[in-house]
């Protein structure tokens, strides 16, 4: 029998989070202040985070141990299995075996857990009572209440408005998990409060949510600020998927000759890809591929330069990939997957050639998801179809070059909360959409008149 | 570090069902004929069931082999883990070991495919095209989309109007594994024809649809019925629960003390229960408790007696405890422990003295399911939280008892779609609902009055 699930036991879960800034064969650009234009140093950020994460962001360590009041956490989910999609392989009739990291196993069925889980750690142990965070669909909101729940922390989301009232799946996760969400704009806030001056029945936005987010943590006691994705130490803490699925193979004697993630703001395509980055830097032969919506090609359209990590120009300017701050994708239902910019160390990556990325539309995505969940029984999330595509384009180039490959990918998330976008796509009521040339030119101006803006 | 998860390796799962029948130290009833008042025999049956299934529903072989094919798409979630509860145990502080078998982890998030898989398969060696059945919530309905998908078969199911508009996400399920959902009562049968033709804005019910789905089957060409749970075979395909629990105490040298699951019409319940209640047959000295709810307390307060299964009067008569055919229990959120009766083999254990029942209201099991998922992390089904009110009740007997014990309960489903009851806690708008008495006394003369019904 074939073995379909590689399991690691409780005591064979990694000690250790990988930290590729050392491993780079160039340094990174640093982050800017965007007043002085020179590189932030941790006092800028204090106000935002607590300085142990903060040492975390810029840490030059190769393996960060992982605590163990942050290990007792992750057993609750972790390891999670890597799985053999032998259904889906004959489905595709292609010479690929095609292994899969099931991070949809924890208990908000997301990645999203992994970093939330030890930045509540590290804000309790440094004193804090409470993290305020920015949510779109929820995944990311409903992750970190789970994590403050679990420390004792109270949990403030602001979540888009819009989302709050279409989609309530996420925020009752939020509520049995004990956290305060509230719908922004909000009169929470003087940034809410200005937005809803202007417009009362706005309906919100990230970059709104953001800013709320974060001046509720600068004028709150004991608050700080958490945020889901792009930043270093939010990757770091993702290669646990990595580095157990390194494991897994071994356990079996393979080794990948594709990664695959899906990137929106690049946190589960770092977490499941830095580890095999690290190999391929040290000379061993991988491909290693994002996975983005053409209607967000922050990677294969955008350019690379400095730009703010939001839209209201509360961030460090960051070096990225971007579309522009200003940047509003088309609503489509891979919510998690609109975002503008790109985190800046898998920038850096695709920047030195070291990783690749292809975009892929919505109607492809949700074709190999729909044939996903009816071979393999798992139903995708939208994100996550667009890792699955990316697997059965490069199932199909396997068989053109008429090579057997090994491809293994990051399956972020399942779709079970996420079905009215399954609906929308049986209805018909989906596009093909692609970012228009205009739009992307329009993006670039808008980055190039910045003067912070390094290159093209 | 103690482990927090026994699992198995894929070539671990057990080849063989148990079969309970021929280790019953007396013999059940057996199913009546309505019209004769006799045994029903395999042909009374077949224009409902394959041979097939009719003769697994009959057999009194202890061991039943599972067909390759079974087991090809059981490892596609299966063997699943059996995890123990540190963090709940941590917060109950009494001295319990507390392990549950997580069946949450399948596709649909409950038990269900373990038996929609194998009827799946027996109906298409048998030459079946088609399935018909009914659905409530549509944990069942979901469970046998998704077999019948991956054995090419159709899919035909009739849901609960009111839930296919009110609860989406399951009926999105189906469509995306390619069934086909009818808000039941439809113009498609006779028995909807005749429904709507009296009340055109008829909400449904479980009877009616049961009606429609076993009508659509006899009168459509290769096409047959099936039933989720209640009767004997589908607790013998749900065994594959407890025999890889006991595989996984094996492991760890442990055996439970107490043995849990919530029972609605006993096929989780049977399915974690049996193969410890035939080590109980054989003295082993164990505990074994059903939880169901107050609002429809089948096992701690119906009679014993033969009544039918459905509303409409069209199934066998089945001994089996039970508060009358007619019986329609109060709109509690855990939808699938809303039936008026019981499984046979459970009723048969109870009445026997093999097993316990208890019954917890509402407000008790969603305590219990909040501090479940503040503590453990993963949201259980409202069903589900029947059995954590068991638990937290055994751990605190065994507190006053001042007695060490190990538990273990059956995980039977994850709550992720079933949120909005969660709410509706939160809001306080739920009560601590119980069958009044004379509710009661109005159902047992509903049996009484019956002439099939044999003892009370």
């Amino acid at each position: 029998m074939e073995e379909r699930k590689i399991l690691l036991n409780d005591s064979e879960i990694p000690r250790q989070w990988y930290n590729i800034l050392p491993d780079l064969p160039t340094p990174m650009n640093p982050p800017l202040h965007p007043g002085t234009g020179k590189p932030v140093g941790p006092q800028d950020l204090a106000p935002i985070f607590p300085m142990n994460i903060i040492e975390q962001e810029m840490s030059t360590e190769s393996l960060i141990t992982i605590p163990d009041e942050v290990l007792d956490k992750y057993l609750l989910y972790r390891p999670t299995p890597l799985r053999r999609a032998l259904n889906f392989e004959k489905a595709l009739k292609c010479p690929v075996k095609i292994y899969y990291k099931d991070e949809s196993v924890s208990p908000p069925g997301s990645h999203k857990p992994n970093t939330a889980i030890p930045q509540a750690y590290y804000n309790k142990v440094f004193g804090i009572k409470k993290l305020s965070t920015e949510t779109g669909a929820g995944q990311w909101g409903s992750a970190l209440a789970m994590a403050c729940q679990m420390f004792g922390l109270e949990c403030e989301v602001f979540m888009v408005r819009v989302s709050y009232n279409q989609k309530p799946y996420r925020r009752l996760m939020m509520m049995t998990w004990g956290a305060n969400c509230t719908p922004s704009p909000s009169e929470r806030t003087q940034a809410g409060r200005n937005i809803l001056a202007q417009d009362p029945d706005c309906p919100g936005s990230l970059g709104v949510a953001i800013s709320e987010a974060v001046e509720y943590a600068v004028t709150n006691k004991d608050c700080r600020y958490s945020l889901g994705s792009v930043l270093n130490h939010t990757l770091m803490h993702q290669t646990i998927i990595g580095l157990e699925a390194k494991k897994q193979f071994e356990k079996i004697g393979k080794y990948p000759d594709v990664v695959i993630g899906c990137a929106g703001g690049g946190s589960n395509f770092g977490g499941v890809s830095l580890p095999f980055v690290r190999d391929r830097i040290h000379g061993k032969k991988v491909s290693i591929i994002a996975a983005e919506p053409t209607s967000c090609p922050t990677l294969t359209k955008g350019p690379f330069a400095y730009d703010f990590g939001d839209v209201a120009k509360m961030t460090p300017l960051l070096a990225m990939y971007t579309l522009g701050h200003d940047f509003i994708p088309a609503p489509i239902h891979a919510g998690g997957l609109r975002y503008h910019g790109m985190a800046p160390i898998v920038s850096h990556l695709l920047k030195k050639e070291l990783i690749e990325a292809r975009a892929y539309h919505q109607l492809d995505t949700f074709e190999a998801g729909v044939l996903w969940a009816r071979t393999e029984g798992f139903i995708p999330a939208p994100e996550t179809t667009h890792a699955i595509a990316a697997v059965v384009d490069e199932a199909r180039r396997a068989k053109e070059e008429g090579k057997e490959k090994i491809i293994l990918f990051n399956y972020s998330g399942h779709g079970l909360v996420d079905l009215a976008s399954y609906e929308a796509y049986f209805a018909g009521k989906l596009s093909a959409y692609e970012l228009p040339d205009d739009e992307i030119q329009r993006a670039l101006k808008a980055i190039a008149n910045h003067p912070a803006c390094i290159e093209r």
